[in-house]
């Protein structure tokens, strides 16, 4: 059984705090080594574009982010770990489906149409302030998932809308173009750990209320001592419903640990004391992961020198692909086999027999198989539409005559033996 | 005087015909002949991927129009001559102006507002059937005539707007991120010269009334005696005025052969030798263009070889340039200068002096010059925007410091000596 394909996208415009880890890198660095699982994971750079126009932060963004996931231990030899802006077929892919996505479902985003609705709540233009970036956003994700034929793609809830775009533009082109794109399913995270903030709302880089990964032990100290309590006196029982600080102690702690915390909760702990355990707990993880950390984020070339080892593996897949994809859409090499109108019996020719699509007068799409020298060796019967013709030479190339049964008119005078040879020669000049 | 940048792209989904070479094809070869005149042409088939999904006809027509413009006597040596998807650079760059053009920009543009219109006199959704790619089209456009600093771009009045929508994302990138992009200017061709077809109407794809540029001499006779005329008898004067057969045969001819036609319609020239004579004069000059063609046509490898020596020549301008846009916005190798937002210590283990920006509490934009071992030798003042502060650090780097008189701030121990020395590295690194 061929593995399952997941992909991840982390956009780099902040930087790693205690949420991430606990919602997004741990899970996700567990997952990457789950038997029968090929893992993708990117620095979504393209993305980052579309909501900060500060270049230094980008790429300080960067380069924390990739010092969090690999000090959090993904093994970047057994996973495809790369920076989406090494991939120029990134935004060639990208066009490639705009020119297959109706308007119409890019309207009906989320993430724009809650822009539009503000605007249109603070009774501005619908579209003040929007960029077509955020409008193309689900676009680029698109390609993302696509380029590398993503079975799965792990989100939330809110993000089960770009999926289903994505499946949108693969069968979308698939249908202009033949079955080459793999329409994506979403892998629903129900259960993703959301960690309370300093404030005790949710951890967030727009509250201001995080915890950064990298802190050192004694800015940890300092920040939890600023975590949000009630007054609460020592021995005055305390509640664990909605403490901030014992839900962030519950992330890192085993089910004994978390029950003892509860048990000296009612027992009256004093703040002061429940801080100082969380401290101690978060340390025993984080202090070996920091240390890491800090080593890689002193030599920036090494992770540069990763992420390009990352951007071959990625592109060692994306390029031959993109090669398949504007084959299919008609971005071809004038030297293999190019149809002209008129002279076809001038471009014959080329060394190579050649496969020709053409519409009739009838409008239906139609091929043939023609020799180096102008001998038609197949010719198709009528399709409805120019994909169904290319499947059906692809499927010849790759499957031979057989594959085409039922969709060939009898020619005359081309002879078994010089379509195999055709057939052959085709063959080897692809590989 | 450094030379003017012109660029004219070519959408490849017909076949040329007489109208685009009266039109376009020839005005354009014969100004690419200018003195201290810089051209790029291109066949823009990621723009034909917008109208056209069958594969075929778009490579077909690549190979026509490549045949048509080189036979008609472009020379590549002089001018660029490319194909836009062997330049991956264009659509990169379209994702970067993707990021800074604003939605409601693009919802002006006069083609999706015409479809817009069209669907609501219909009655159906406004954006029925309208594609992403319809949408986004002014921004490839922008990509391709910024990507070449192109200064000039000539166009009918009606695309003047797509014209000023690339001066719009010019100079919005340009405030965000330093003057890197060339606002464009149109060159509004007033004197087109359109040519009526065979029906009478402008000669265009869409009216199926065209004279296709390759149509041999039997051929052109066939279709020159299908042109519209009166019935006007052999003897009875005939009106210049609204003779489509008039209207081509001065587009070929010199002022002295069109008043000698002139003259014959009034003393009653017979519509058939009208004909005749219009045969006679096309074939004159279109012959050997036509011989030449299909020497090319018969021959697409070498069609193929001039297109992609012309990506060369393109790309040896877009890839640098593509690196310098990256750097500006922030797609950044780590291995140079990554700036961490803690750790800055740790960072100044690499070899080289770095600048460094960053946002203070104040909100205001700082940067500093660090040497490889943390120490401060450079301290700005107070910027309001990064791109101000980017600018400034550009201007350092190319012109020493003087350039930045004024905007920086004392640094107590980094000596002038100290300071001279960090900037030469740079320049060497960078070199």
């Amino acid at each position: 059984m061929s593995p399952t394909r997941f992909l991840t996208g982390i956009t780099t415009t902040g930087t790693p705090h205690l949420g991430n880890y606990v919602g997004s890198i741990r899970p996700s660095v567990a997952a990457s080594r789950a038997p029968g699982v090929q893992s993708f994971y990117f620095l979504a750079d393209y993305h980052a574009l579309i909501k900060c126009d500060d270049p230094a932060r980008i790429q300080r963004s960067t380069l924390e982010i990739a010092a969090s996931w690999l000090a959090a231990g993904l093994d970047p030899e057994r996973v495809t770990f790369y920076r989406q802006s090494d991939i120029p077929e990134i935004p060639e892919l990208t066009w490639l489906l705009t020119c297959v996505t109706g308007k119409g479902l890019l309207n009906r985003a989320h993430a724009y149409k809650a822009a539009v609705d503000r605007n249109n709540a603070a009774g501005e233009d619908p579209d003040a302030d929007v960029t077509a970036g955020l409008f193309m956003y689900p676009v680029l994700m698109g390609a993302d998932i696509l380029m590398f034929r993503a079975h799965k793609v792990p989100v939330g809830r809110d993000q089960i809308q770009h999926i289903e775009m994505a499946r949108d533009m693969a069968q979308r082109f698939n249908h202009l173009y033949g079955e080459h794109l793999v329409p994506p399913e979403a892998a629903i995270e129900e259960n993703v750990a959301t960690l309370p903030g300093l404030d005790g709302r949710k951890m967030s880089k727009s509250y201001d209320n995080t915890i950064p990964l990298s802190t050192p032990r004694a800015q940890l100290h300092r920040l939890v001592a600023g975590i949000v309590t009630d007054s609460r006196a020592p021995g005055e029982p305390k509640e664990v419903e909605g403490s901030a600080l014992f839900q962030i102690y519950q992330a890192f702690a085993s089910e004994e640990e978390t029950a003892a915390l509860r048990q000296a909760y009612a027992d009256g702990i004093a703040w002061g004391d429940a801080k100082q355990l969380l401290v101690e707990r978060v340390e025993r993880e984080i202090a070996p992961l920091r240390t890491r950390y800090e080593a890689l984020i002193a030599d920036p070339r090494r992770i540069e020198a990763i992420l390009q080892a990352g951007a071959a593996k990625a592109r060692a897949i994306a390029t031959p692909f993109m090669r398949t994809l504007r084959e299919a859409v008609g971005l071809r090499s004038l030297a293999l086999g190019a149809v002209p109108a008129q002279p076809a019996t001038k471009a014959a020719k080329a060394a190579l027999p050649a496969f020709k699509q053409y519409r009739e007068s009838d409008g239906k799409f139609y091929f043939k198989l023609v020799s180096p020298h102008g001998k038609v060796l197949l010719q198709s019967l009528a399709f409805d539409s120019p994909r169904e013709a290319g499947q059906c030479i692809a499927d010849l190339q790759q499957q031979g005559l057989e594959a085409a049964t039922g969709r060939l008119a009898p020619v005359a005078d081309a002879t078994p033996g010089e379509i195999a040879d055709a057939l052959r020669a085709l063959q080897s000049a692809a590989d």
